[in-house]
């Protein structure tokens, strides 16, 4: 079972490739077979078969066998909490420019570093 | 000059490791120094820079140096672009959601697949 550190490591590692944002977006519209993921990509099956295990190490992806075709569908929960990480930073920086402001305002005479009035 | 696919890759790269992210959590609180930096990470000064080197190669860090101190601060446009793309990714799954709920609020008596009714 990997930590949330060590998940979060492969989900953005997972994310760190245009053919797998490719692979991602056109599962986000439903799933799709392994043939459906490849056909609009210029490369091997065997290429595709490795990105779709990178998305499916990290839990992005689940797919399953049905007689002789694999279906895959996206786990939207895995792509949260990447997404939640990037928020948290945001609000924080969010947080610091608004007491930034407030200081601002409440000290709005202050004077620059270096003036010499 | 990066597009915005190869830069995506590079953000995504960049967030791929705790340390990395350690740094962006630091320097989101407010701009620090290299041994600000570093002092918390249990790494030589030069692996430090290394990661320094892949925050700064995204854009997501800048750095500049007065003195002997070079003084490095994060840079959240970036990082606002790798919360867009999950984002857009999550509002087409809630609208793929909702969809599919319309329909069976529409049609509740369709029957499963599969039933022998």
């Amino acid at each position: 079972m990997l930590n949330d550190s060590a998940l979060l490591d492969r989900v953005f590692q997972a994310l760190a490739d245009a053919t797998r944002r490719d692979m991602v977006e056109r599962l986000i519209r439903g799933p799709a077979s392994v043939s459906e993921l490849a056909r609009p990509l210029a490369m091997s099956l065997p290429a595709v078969m490795q990105h779709l295990q990178v998305l499916e190490a990290c839990g992005l992806v689940r797919s399953g066998k049905v007689g002789r075709v694999r279906t895959c569908h996206i786990e939207p929960g895995v792509l949260r909490m990447a997404e939640d990480w990037i928020a948290t930073q945001r609000t924080s920086w969010e947080h610091r420019l608004d007491r930034l402001g407030d200081y601002l305002t409440d000290y709005p005479d202050v004077p620059d570093q270096g003036s010499t009035s």
